[in-house]
């Protein structure tokens, strides 16, 4: 046991940013920065007020969100995904802002405002593996939405986590078939 | 999802009592009472106050206490255990006060002070298939320890509990050497 006392919470981090931001960025900064600022005030912060979501931290195109709620961080994901793809039908798909996401449940360390340890960054690795306008979340956070959420989750394989000795099992949220519209474009 | 908004928060919660409660009563009550009274005032109060547990009710001989963080949940219980047992060091094995506990995680619902759902079952069964002067964690509860907390965890079998379809993974914590000193009543 540590003798100075670490501050502890359980959180479910959500981490989310821009498929291809930069070639985004590239073709038409002002209308990217325009677009993003708008689904932000329009769609993602009045969703996470409505969740309880914190930001944690901007970085670039991506953020770092708390829930005190795996229920509620996942119900908010599908919200913003479903909101931010509403919110663009008419946008031609080179212009789209498209988003991927990753949810996990961690024991995470407190430090101020931030959060730290391997709760966090599991949900960042999620994120970067998530499909264009998707969500990917832990088997940790799988392991309690069970019967607490009425939405199909698919196991998507275990991947191994840089620093995380044990592989991480992965499940896709929603069905394929009711996947908000995206453009096509790939993660890097 | 649901319409209505239900609050929502991931807690780790202790569920614990005293082991052959009635029969100690019946032997002594207002002995009884006082040793633990005493134990509380001297031994577990402040203990949880330092690792910020939260009691959300007492029932009888018993508790359910709400923890932010797993590890400090269970470096809580062990350290109460291993109080307990040494403030009784003197005292005969029949006046003994044992204390069992079970540890679980769960995204729970909260309804002003109180914590309801499953997570709170699975908290009190745990409990009750406790070693005395033992801690009893499910396995999602042992997912959030590894590599944060430097206590042997032995994994128990799977366990099924009421109202939940999928069988609960069960580990003990501590080693059974090093298990604080009980008066040998079993469980009921």
């Amino acid at each position: 046991m540590p003798s100075a006392r670490t501050q502890r919470r359980l959180a479910a981090i959500l981490a989310a940013d821009v498929v291809g931001y930069s070639s985004l960025v590239e073709r038409d900064e002002e209308a990217t920065l325009f677009s993003l600022r708008d689904l932000r005030r329009e769609v993602i912060d009045p969703l996470l007020a409505q969740h309880e979501g914190r930001i944690v931290k901007l970085m670039g195109d991506g953020a770092l969100v708390e829930f005190a709620s795996v229920v509620d961080a996942v119900a908010c994901a599908l919200s913003v995904q479903a909101g931010v793809a509403a919110r663009q039908e008419k946008v031609p798909a080179e212009h789209r802002i498209v988003l991927r996401m990753g949810i996990n449940l961690g024991d995470v360390v407190v430090e101020g405002e931030d959060l730290l340890g391997d709760g966090v960054n599991i949900a960042a690795r999620l994120e970067q593996l998530s499909e264009p306008g998707g969500v990917l979340i832990s088997g940790t956070a799988f392991d309690h939405l069970q019967g607490k959420l009425n939405v199909p989750l698919t196991f998507a394989g275990e991947q191994h986590v840089k620093n995380i000795e044990r592989p991480v099992r992965t499940y896709r949220v929603g069905s394929p078939g009711r996947m908000p519209l995206h453009n096509g474009r790939s993660s890097p």
